[in-house]
Protein backbone atom coordinates (compact mmCIF):
# COMPACT_ATOMS: atom_id res chain seq x y z
CA UNK A 1 0.00 0.00 0.00
CA UNK A 2 1.73 3.49 -1.49
CA UNK A 3 0.90 6.41 0.83
CA UNK A 4 4.14 7.72 0.74
CA UNK A 5 4.00 9.58 -2.81
CA UNK A 6 0.45 10.61 -1.67
CA UNK A 7 2.17 12.32 1.46
CA UNK A 8 5.07 13.34 -0.58
CA UNK A 9 2.32 15.33 -3.00
CA UNK A 10 0.96 16.75 0.32
CA UNK A 11 3.93 18.03 1.49
CA UNK A 12 5.28 19.50 -1.61
CA UNK A 13 1.56 21.27 -2.29
CA UNK A 14 2.22 22.93 0.95
CA UNK A 15 5.49 24.06 -0.02
CA UNK A 16 3.94 25.64 -2.79
CA UNK A 17 1.43 27.92 -0.93
CA UNK A 18 3.77 29.04 2.12
CA UNK A 19 7.01 28.86 0.29
CA UNK A 20 8.52 28.65 3.59
CA UNK A 21 12.31 29.98 2.93
CA UNK A 22 15.02 27.70 3.49
CA UNK A 23 12.78 25.39 1.57
CA UNK A 24 14.56 22.99 -1.14
CA UNK A 25 11.14 22.45 -2.67
CA UNK A 26 10.05 26.11 -2.46
CA UNK A 27 13.40 27.03 -3.74
CA UNK A 28 12.45 24.99 -7.02
CA UNK A 29 9.33 26.80 -7.56
CA UNK A 30 10.98 30.28 -7.47
CA UNK A 31 13.28 28.88 -10.00
CA UNK A 32 10.59 28.63 -12.75
CA UNK A 33 8.86 26.02 -15.17
CA UNK A 34 12.29 25.87 -17.44
CA UNK A 35 14.84 25.10 -14.79
CA UNK A 36 12.17 22.43 -13.26
CA UNK A 37 11.62 20.80 -16.98
CA UNK A 38 15.19 20.60 -16.80
CA UNK A 39 15.65 19.26 -13.82
CA UNK A 40 13.05 16.54 -14.90
CA UNK A 41 15.38 15.84 -17.67
CA UNK A 42 18.49 15.98 -16.04
CA UNK A 43 17.63 13.30 -13.18
CA UNK A 44 16.30 10.98 -16.14
CA UNK A 45 19.64 11.17 -17.22
CA UNK A 46 21.49 10.30 -14.24
CA UNK A 47 18.59 7.91 -13.64
CA UNK A 48 19.18 6.13 -16.95
CA UNK A 49 23.05 6.29 -16.16
CA UNK A 50 22.92 5.16 -12.50
CA UNK A 51 21.25 1.56 -14.02
CA UNK A 52 23.50 0.85 -16.65
CA UNK A 53 26.68 1.68 -14.60
CA UNK A 54 26.11 1.98 -11.08
CA UNK A 55 24.88 0.69 -7.60
CA UNK A 56 20.79 -0.76 -7.28
CA UNK A 57 21.20 2.04 -4.63
CA UNK A 58 22.24 4.71 -6.92
CA UNK A 59 19.50 3.81 -9.31
CA UNK A 60 16.65 3.74 -6.19
CA UNK A 61 18.48 7.02 -5.04
CA UNK A 62 18.15 8.57 -8.38
CA UNK A 63 14.89 7.74 -9.35
CA UNK A 64 13.56 9.11 -6.28
CA UNK A 65 14.81 12.03 -7.32
CA UNK A 66 13.31 12.11 -10.64
CA UNK A 67 9.95 11.56 -8.97
CA UNK A 68 10.46 14.15 -6.59
CA UNK A 69 11.26 17.15 -9.30
CA UNK A 70 7.92 15.23 -11.49
CA UNK A 71 5.91 16.01 -8.05
CA UNK A 72 7.14 19.64 -7.86
CA UNK A 73 6.66 20.14 -11.98
CA UNK A 74 3.23 18.82 -11.83
CA UNK A 75 2.09 21.10 -8.88
CA UNK A 76 4.42 23.92 -10.45
CA UNK A 77 1.80 23.36 -13.66
CA UNK A 78 -1.09 23.84 -11.55
CA UNK A 79 -1.79 19.68 -12.04
CA UNK A 80 -2.27 17.14 -9.76
CA UNK A 81 -1.28 13.55 -8.65
CA UNK A 82 -5.02 12.36 -8.72
CA UNK A 83 -4.33 13.66 -12.80
CA UNK A 84 -1.39 11.33 -12.68
CA UNK A 85 -3.16 8.89 -11.10
CA UNK A 86 -5.82 8.97 -13.36
CA UNK A 87 -4.04 9.10 -16.45
CA UNK A 88 -2.17 5.80 -15.11
CA UNK A 89 -5.31 4.06 -14.20
CA UNK A 90 -6.65 4.46 -17.46
CA UNK A 91 -3.99 3.11 -19.32
CA UNK A 92 -3.38 -0.16 -16.43
CA UNK A 93 -6.33 -0.88 -15.06
CA UNK B 1 -4.94 7.99 -1.03
CA UNK B 2 -2.46 6.21 -3.79
CA UNK B 3 -3.14 2.60 -4.53
CA UNK B 4 -2.57 3.52 -8.24
CA UNK B 5 1.18 3.46 -8.56
CA UNK B 6 0.76 0.00 -6.23
CA UNK B 7 -1.71 -1.55 -8.00
CA UNK B 8 1.14 -0.68 -11.35
CA UNK B 9 3.71 -2.25 -9.48
CA UNK B 10 1.70 -5.51 -8.96
CA UNK B 11 0.79 -5.49 -12.94
CA UNK B 12 4.14 -5.01 -13.50
CA UNK B 13 5.45 -7.40 -11.45
CA UNK B 14 3.49 -10.07 -12.57
CA UNK B 15 3.91 -9.59 -16.55
CA UNK B 16 7.55 -9.72 -15.25
CA UNK B 17 6.98 -13.24 -14.00
CA UNK B 18 4.64 -14.75 -16.63
CA UNK B 19 5.68 -12.25 -19.60
CA UNK B 20 2.14 -12.58 -21.66
CA UNK B 21 2.40 -12.68 -25.17
CA UNK B 22 1.75 -9.98 -26.85
CA UNK B 23 1.97 -7.39 -23.42
CA UNK B 24 3.56 -4.22 -23.97
CA UNK B 25 5.34 -4.50 -20.41
CA UNK B 26 6.56 -7.93 -21.36
CA UNK B 27 8.31 -6.84 -24.50
CA UNK B 28 9.94 -4.03 -22.54
CA UNK B 29 11.33 -6.93 -20.64
CA UNK B 30 12.47 -8.60 -23.40
CA UNK B 31 13.77 -5.89 -25.08
CA UNK B 32 16.42 -5.18 -22.13
CA UNK B 33 18.20 -2.85 -19.78
CA UNK B 34 19.87 -0.38 -21.93
CA UNK B 35 16.49 -0.18 -24.07
CA UNK B 36 14.97 0.41 -20.94
CA UNK B 37 17.26 3.00 -19.55
CA UNK B 38 16.88 5.06 -22.79
CA UNK B 39 13.19 4.98 -22.39
CA UNK B 40 12.96 6.53 -19.23
CA UNK B 41 15.55 9.48 -20.65
CA UNK B 42 13.34 9.77 -23.94
CA UNK B 43 10.04 10.17 -21.82
CA UNK B 44 11.77 12.88 -19.42
CA UNK B 45 12.54 14.61 -22.30
CA UNK B 46 8.94 14.39 -23.78
CA UNK B 47 7.66 15.56 -20.36
CA UNK B 48 10.20 18.79 -20.23
CA UNK B 49 8.75 20.29 -23.72
CA UNK B 50 5.15 19.11 -22.98
CA UNK B 51 5.43 21.07 -19.29
CA UNK B 52 6.92 23.73 -22.03
CA UNK B 53 5.18 23.95 -24.69
CA UNK B 54 2.17 21.59 -24.78
CA UNK B 55 -1.12 21.10 -23.20
CA UNK B 56 -1.56 20.21 -19.86
CA UNK B 57 -3.24 16.87 -20.91
CA UNK B 58 -0.18 15.84 -22.73
CA UNK B 59 2.23 16.89 -19.81
CA UNK B 60 0.03 14.31 -17.34
CA UNK B 61 0.19 11.75 -20.00
CA UNK B 62 3.95 12.22 -20.91
CA UNK B 63 5.05 12.34 -16.90
CA UNK B 64 2.51 9.17 -16.90
CA UNK B 65 4.79 7.06 -19.38
CA UNK B 66 7.35 8.25 -17.50
CA UNK B 67 7.02 6.71 -14.59
CA UNK B 68 5.16 3.69 -16.22
CA UNK B 69 8.76 3.15 -17.99
CA UNK B 70 10.52 4.24 -14.47
CA UNK B 71 8.61 1.14 -12.55
CA UNK B 72 9.36 -1.52 -15.90
CA UNK B 73 13.18 -0.26 -15.78
CA UNK B 74 12.89 -0.81 -11.23
CA UNK B 75 11.60 -4.37 -11.67
CA UNK B 76 14.07 -4.78 -14.36
CA UNK B 77 17.32 -4.21 -11.81
CA UNK B 78 15.19 -6.64 -9.70
CA UNK B 79 14.09 -3.47 -7.78
CA UNK B 80 11.35 -2.68 -5.55
CA UNK B 81 8.59 -0.26 -5.59
CA UNK B 82 8.99 -0.47 -1.71
CA UNK B 83 12.85 0.32 -2.22
CA UNK B 84 12.08 3.64 -4.26
CA UNK B 85 9.16 4.34 -1.77
CA UNK B 86 11.93 3.73 1.61
CA UNK B 87 14.07 6.31 -0.17
CA UNK B 88 11.57 9.20 -1.08
CA UNK B 89 10.16 8.49 2.56
CA UNK B 90 13.58 8.89 4.06
CA UNK B 91 14.09 12.25 3.00
CA UNK B 92 10.76 14.15 3.21
CA UNK B 93 9.64 12.49 6.41
CA UNK C 1 40.65 19.62 -42.28
CA UNK C 2 36.78 19.87 -41.43
CA UNK C 3 34.21 20.30 -44.00
CA UNK C 4 31.91 18.14 -43.27
CA UNK C 5 30.01 20.23 -40.78
CA UNK C 6 30.45 23.36 -42.71
CA UNK C 7 28.56 21.08 -46.11
CA UNK C 8 25.71 19.99 -43.73
CA UNK C 9 25.37 23.41 -42.62
CA UNK C 10 24.53 25.04 -46.01
CA UNK C 11 22.58 22.15 -47.11
CA UNK C 12 20.51 22.64 -43.83
CA UNK C 13 19.99 26.64 -44.69
CA UNK C 14 19.12 25.67 -48.56
CA UNK C 15 16.16 23.16 -46.79
CA UNK C 16 15.14 25.85 -44.74
CA UNK C 17 14.80 28.38 -47.80
CA UNK C 18 13.59 25.80 -50.31
CA UNK C 19 11.74 23.11 -47.73
CA UNK C 20 11.60 20.62 -50.41
CA UNK C 21 8.33 18.02 -50.37
CA UNK C 22 10.02 15.10 -48.90
CA UNK C 23 13.22 16.04 -47.53
CA UNK C 24 13.39 15.45 -43.46
CA UNK C 25 15.14 18.30 -42.73
CA UNK C 26 12.18 20.39 -44.50
CA UNK C 27 9.79 18.21 -42.25
CA UNK C 28 11.68 18.82 -39.53
CA UNK C 29 11.24 22.48 -39.74
CA UNK C 30 7.93 21.97 -40.72
CA UNK C 31 7.75 20.22 -36.38
CA UNK C 32 7.95 23.50 -34.82
CA UNK C 33 10.50 24.05 -32.16
CA UNK C 34 9.33 22.02 -29.40
CA UNK C 35 9.61 18.58 -31.38
CA UNK C 36 13.01 19.74 -32.58
CA UNK C 37 14.40 20.49 -29.16
CA UNK C 38 13.10 17.77 -28.23
CA UNK C 39 14.81 15.34 -30.76
CA UNK C 40 17.74 17.21 -29.84
CA UNK C 41 16.90 15.47 -26.52
CA UNK C 42 16.28 12.09 -27.34
CA UNK C 43 19.16 11.90 -29.57
CA UNK C 44 21.47 12.56 -27.35
CA UNK C 45 20.16 10.17 -24.89
CA UNK C 46 20.31 7.45 -27.59
CA UNK C 47 23.80 8.54 -27.98
CA UNK C 48 24.78 8.33 -24.14
CA UNK C 49 23.15 4.23 -23.87
CA UNK C 50 24.90 3.52 -27.28
CA UNK C 51 28.23 4.36 -25.49
CA UNK C 52 27.49 3.03 -22.55
CA UNK C 53 26.15 -0.13 -24.09
CA UNK C 54 26.35 -0.50 -27.99
CA UNK C 55 28.93 -0.74 -30.59
CA UNK C 56 31.06 2.04 -31.56
CA UNK C 57 29.65 1.82 -34.93
CA UNK C 58 26.20 2.60 -33.25
CA UNK C 59 27.74 5.47 -30.85
CA UNK C 60 28.91 7.13 -34.05
CA UNK C 61 25.73 6.90 -35.58
CA UNK C 62 23.85 8.43 -33.06
CA UNK C 63 26.58 10.99 -32.29
CA UNK C 64 25.98 11.75 -36.02
CA UNK C 65 21.85 12.14 -35.23
CA UNK C 66 22.40 14.21 -32.47
CA UNK C 67 24.79 16.75 -34.65
CA UNK C 68 22.24 16.73 -37.23
CA UNK C 69 19.25 17.32 -35.14
CA UNK C 70 21.28 20.25 -33.21
CA UNK C 71 22.19 22.38 -36.40
CA UNK C 72 18.52 21.91 -37.96
CA UNK C 73 17.82 23.38 -33.93
CA UNK C 74 19.87 26.48 -34.63
CA UNK C 75 18.45 27.16 -38.06
CA UNK C 76 15.13 26.78 -36.77
CA UNK C 77 15.97 29.57 -34.30
CA UNK C 78 17.96 31.77 -37.02
CA UNK C 79 20.91 30.91 -35.69
CA UNK C 80 24.08 30.21 -37.50
CA UNK C 81 26.99 27.75 -37.70
CA UNK C 82 29.07 30.27 -37.26
CA UNK C 83 27.97 31.70 -33.93
CA UNK C 84 28.47 28.17 -32.82
CA UNK C 85 32.18 27.68 -34.21
CA UNK C 86 32.43 31.53 -32.17
CA UNK C 87 31.45 30.24 -28.44
CA UNK C 88 34.10 26.71 -29.23
CA UNK C 89 36.50 29.17 -30.06
CA UNK C 90 36.19 31.77 -27.99
CA UNK C 91 36.47 29.02 -25.11
CA UNK C 92 39.34 26.72 -26.23
CA UNK C 93 41.50 28.74 -28.17
CA UNK D 1 35.13 27.22 -43.58
CA UNK D 2 35.17 25.04 -40.32
CA UNK D 3 38.42 24.36 -39.14
CA UNK D 4 37.09 25.10 -35.50
CA UNK D 5 35.69 21.74 -34.63
CA UNK D 6 39.07 19.83 -35.65
CA UNK D 7 41.12 22.28 -34.42
CA UNK D 8 39.03 21.47 -31.10
CA UNK D 9 39.15 17.84 -31.52
CA UNK D 10 43.08 18.06 -32.01
CA UNK D 11 43.30 20.25 -28.53
CA UNK D 12 41.06 16.97 -27.11
CA UNK D 13 43.32 14.25 -28.52
CA UNK D 14 46.15 15.69 -27.03
CA UNK D 15 44.34 16.18 -23.12
CA UNK D 16 43.97 12.63 -23.56
CA UNK D 17 47.54 11.69 -24.47
CA UNK D 18 48.87 14.46 -21.77
CA UNK D 19 46.49 14.80 -19.09
CA UNK D 20 47.57 18.14 -18.07
CA UNK D 21 46.77 18.94 -14.50
CA UNK D 22 43.88 21.27 -14.01
CA UNK D 23 42.57 20.89 -17.52
CA UNK D 24 39.25 20.40 -17.51
CA UNK D 25 39.08 18.30 -20.49
CA UNK D 26 41.31 15.80 -18.73
CA UNK D 27 39.46 15.26 -15.31
CA UNK D 28 36.95 14.51 -17.94
CA UNK D 29 38.46 11.38 -19.59
CA UNK D 30 39.18 10.61 -15.17
CA UNK D 31 35.65 10.58 -14.33
CA UNK D 32 35.11 7.76 -16.80
CA UNK D 33 32.50 7.26 -19.82
CA UNK D 34 29.53 7.04 -17.43
CA UNK D 35 29.83 10.39 -16.08
CA UNK D 36 30.76 11.75 -19.66
CA UNK D 37 27.44 9.98 -21.20
CA UNK D 38 25.50 11.18 -18.44
CA UNK D 39 27.28 14.92 -19.05
CA UNK D 40 26.33 14.14 -23.29
CA UNK D 41 22.28 13.59 -21.92
CA UNK D 42 22.79 16.37 -19.47
CA UNK D 43 24.19 19.14 -21.95
CA UNK D 44 21.20 18.21 -24.69
CA UNK D 45 18.59 18.78 -22.12
CA UNK D 46 20.06 22.19 -21.36
CA UNK D 47 19.85 23.16 -24.95
CA UNK D 48 16.92 21.83 -25.91
CA UNK D 49 15.60 23.70 -22.64
CA UNK D 50 17.19 26.57 -23.39
CA UNK D 51 15.93 26.61 -27.40
CA UNK D 52 12.27 26.53 -25.97
CA UNK D 53 12.85 29.62 -22.97
CA UNK D 54 16.04 31.28 -23.09
CA UNK D 55 17.97 33.57 -25.25
CA UNK D 56 19.79 32.61 -28.47
CA UNK D 57 23.25 33.35 -26.77
CA UNK D 58 21.92 30.71 -24.20
CA UNK D 59 21.07 28.42 -26.64
CA UNK D 60 24.50 28.79 -28.57
CA UNK D 61 26.07 28.25 -25.35
CA UNK D 62 24.35 25.15 -24.18
CA UNK D 63 24.78 23.82 -27.72
CA UNK D 64 28.67 24.66 -28.06
CA UNK D 65 28.96 22.94 -24.38
CA UNK D 66 27.13 19.50 -25.77
CA UNK D 67 29.58 19.15 -29.04
CA UNK D 68 32.45 19.94 -26.72
CA UNK D 69 30.95 16.96 -24.24
CA UNK D 70 30.29 14.75 -27.77
CA UNK D 71 33.92 15.03 -28.84
CA UNK D 72 35.23 14.09 -25.51
CA UNK D 73 33.27 11.52 -25.22
CA UNK D 74 34.38 10.23 -29.09
CA UNK D 75 37.70 10.28 -27.81
CA UNK D 76 37.37 8.70 -24.23
CA UNK D 77 35.64 5.63 -26.80
CA UNK D 78 38.83 5.66 -28.87
CA UNK D 79 36.66 6.85 -31.52
CA UNK D 80 37.81 9.90 -33.81
CA UNK D 81 35.91 13.14 -35.46
CA UNK D 82 36.74 11.33 -38.83
CA UNK D 83 34.44 8.99 -38.02
CA UNK D 84 31.85 11.30 -36.81
CA UNK D 85 32.22 13.31 -40.02
CA UNK D 86 32.03 10.82 -42.38
CA UNK D 87 28.98 8.71 -40.94
CA UNK D 88 28.01 12.42 -41.69
CA UNK D 89 29.08 12.54 -44.72
CA UNK D 90 28.01 9.30 -46.00
CA UNK D 91 24.01 10.31 -45.25
CA UNK D 92 23.84 14.10 -46.58
CA UNK D 93 26.10 13.69 -49.43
Amino acid sequence: MSEVLSHLWEVIEERKRTLPPGSNTASLFAGGLPRLAQKVGEEAVETAIAALSESPERTVYEMADLFYHCLVLLAAKDLTFLELEAELARRFK
